[in-house]
C-alpha cells in the first residue's frame, strides 16, 4: 500500500501542533491571562489547511521539512490572529469559532485585541529565529508573509469584504477580494516552499504561484458554500451567518449550483498547474481536493 | 556655533515623514478607505521620538543615516498601531489623539482595527526589503522589533495596563509594566543601531541597553505627569484620563514630586551611561533631556 500525503495527515498536523505550542509563550508566564488568550486562540482543534499547504508544497519541491516548520507556524499564528479580529463585535461579531466560545466571548473584547495583535510579531519572531535557513532566506519569507497580510492582502480583503457588505458586486470584483482576504495567506503558505527551494526555476514558481491563487479563491467558495449548507454544530460556527451579516458571497449572488461549478473549475485548473511535477505532487493534489471537496 | 541634534532635529523629522509617506499605500489605491486611514493613523504630526531615538543612536555609533531609515519607519509604523488600537472603545476609548479625532472616531471601529493590522506586517515588510542592510542584520531587526512589540514587550505592557485598572501596584512592578508598554519600543529603537554596527563592542551594548531602558520608563512617567499637567489643548487629548480610566500610573500611586524625582534619577542614570562615548553621544544626550523636559 502506498505512502500517500493522506497517510502523512495525522503525523503533519500532530507536528504542526507540537510546533505551535512550542513558538506559543507558556500560560504560567506573564503576562498570563494574555498568554492563555493567545494559546485558547491557535490551539483550538483548527484544520491546519495552511501548514498542511506548506508540507505538501514542500515535498512538491523536495524541500527538507525540518526547513518547513517556521513558516508553517507562522502562516498559521498570522490565520490565527486574523480571525480573532473577524470575531469581533465591530467586525462580524460572531459568539462561536469551531464549536467553542470566541476569544472576545471566552476573555473579553481588549483580551482579544491585544492576543491577536501579539500573535502576529511572534509570527514574524518564529520566522526570524530559524537559524536552519538561510538569513537571506528567511528575509524573503518575512517580506512573503508580511505583504500578504497587509493591506493589499489579507487585511485588505478582510476591508473590502466589510465595505461590500449588503452591496453587489461582479464575479471577477468578488474573486479579487477573495483571492486578497483569503488567497494571499494560502498563496503565501505554498510560494513559502519554493522561496525555501532555492534553486527552483521560474517556471516550476509560476506553476506553485498559479495553483496557489486559483486554489485560494476555491478555499472561499467552499467555505461559502458550507456556510450556506452546513448545519451549525458541523462547521463550528453560526451556518447562515454570512446571510445574517448582508455579505457579499460567491453563493448569495450567483447561487449554489454556479459556485460548485467554479470550484470545481478552479480546482481542475490548481490540479493541471501541477501535472509538471509528476508524483511529487500527490500530496499537494490531495491537499487541494481535500479543499474543494470537505465537509467542514 | 556647533552643529548640535537640535538643529538637525527638523531635518530628521522632515526625513522620517518623507520615508513614512513614502512606505504608506497611496490614498488612491484600493482598498481606499483602508490606506487613507492608515495614513491618517501615521501621518498625524506625531513627535516622532523613537525614529529620532534611531538616528541619535546611529550618531553615537557612526551608523550611516541611510542605514537607519527602515528602523526609524518600521518602529514608527509599529507605534502607530499600538496607539490605533489602544484608543478603541474597547481600551481606552479615547476620542482624541493629538488634538484630531482618532481613527475609530474619523473612519469607524471596523477600519481602525483593520488600519493598525495592517500597519505591523507593512512594518516588517519595510525592514525585510531594505537592501542596503546585510540580510544577517536585517534578520536580526525583525527579531528585535517582533520582540519588542509581542506578549513580552510592548502589547504584554498594555495587557497589564489594562488589568491594572483600579489596582495598586508597587513601584517596581508599575515600573516593569512601563518598560514593557513603552519602553520596548524606546529601547528596540536604540538597539537597532547596535546591529546596524556590527562590530560593536559588548561594552558599548550594554551601555545602550541600559540606556535604552532607563529612558523608556522615565518616557512613560513623564507621560502620566503630562496627563495630570497638562491642558487639553496643548498635550492634544483628553486630560486627566488616567484617573478617569483609573489607570495605575506613577504620579496617580506616588504623587507627582516623587515622579519628576524618579524622571530624574532614571534620566541621570541614563546620561552616565553615555559617557563611554564622548562627544558622540551628545544627539543622544539632548533627546534623552528632551523626553523629560518636554512640555507636550
Amino acid at each position: 500500500m502506498p505512502d500517500t500525503f493522506r497517510d502523512r495527515i495525522a503525523a503533519y498536523t500532530e507536528r504542526v501542533e507540537e510546533r505551535l505550542d512550542a513558538a506559543l509563550p507558556q500560560p504560567s508566564t506573564d503576562p498570563r491571562r494574555l498568554h492563555e488568550a493567545m494559546r485558547y486562540a491557535v490551539l483550538n482543534g483548527g484544520k491546519r489547511v495552511r501548514p498542511l499547504l506548506v508540507y505538501a508544497a514542500g515535498e512538491c519541491l523536495g524541500v527538507d521539512a525540518a526547513l518547513l516548520d517556521a513558516p508553517a507556524v507562522a502562516i498559521e499564528l498570522i490565520h490565527a490572529f486574523s480571525l480573532v479580529h473577524d470575531d469581533l463585535p465591530a467586525m462580524d461579531d460572531d459568539d462561536l469559532r469551531r464549536g467553542k466560545p470566541t476569544v472576545h466571548v471566552k476573555y473579553d473584547e481588549a483580551t482579544a485585541i491585544l492576543a491577536a495583535d501579539a500573535l502576529q510579531p511572534l509570527a514574524f519572531a518564529v520566522l526570524s529565529q530559524q537559524q536552519a535557513i538561510p538569513a537571506a532566506v528567511r528575509i524573503g519569507l518575512v517580506r512573503l508573509i508580511a505583504n500578504a497580510c497587509g493591506s493589499t492582502g489579507m487585511t485588505g480583503g478582510q476591508s473590502i469584504d466589510l465595505a461590500a457588505e449588503g452591496n453587489s458586486m461582479s464575479a471577477e470584483a468578488l474573486e479579487l477580494m477573495y483571492a486578497l482576504k483569503t488567497g494571499a495567506l494560502i498563496h503565501a503558505a505554498v510560494m513559502s516552499a519554493c522561496l525555501l527551494r532555492e534553486d527552483v526555476s521560474a517556471a516550476d514558481t509560476r506553476a506553485i504561484d498559479a495553483f496557489g491563487h486559483a486554489i485560494g479563491v476555491a478555499f472561499q467558495i467552499k467555505d461559502d458554500i458550507l456556510d450556506i449548507e452546513g448545519e451549525t454544530h458541523v462547521i463550528g460556527k453560526q451556518a447562515g451567518a454570512d446571510e445574517r451579516l448582508g455579505k457579499a458571497t460567491y453563493p448569495g449572488l450567483f447561487g449554489l449550483d454556479r459556485s460548485r461549478r467554479r470550484c470545481d473549475e478552479l480546482l481542475d485548473g490548481a490540479l493541471q498547474h501541477l501535472e509538471r511535477f509528476g508524483d511529487e505532487a500527490t500530496p499537494l493534489k490531495w491537499l487541494a481536493r481535500f479543499i474543494v471537496e470537505r465537509g467542514q
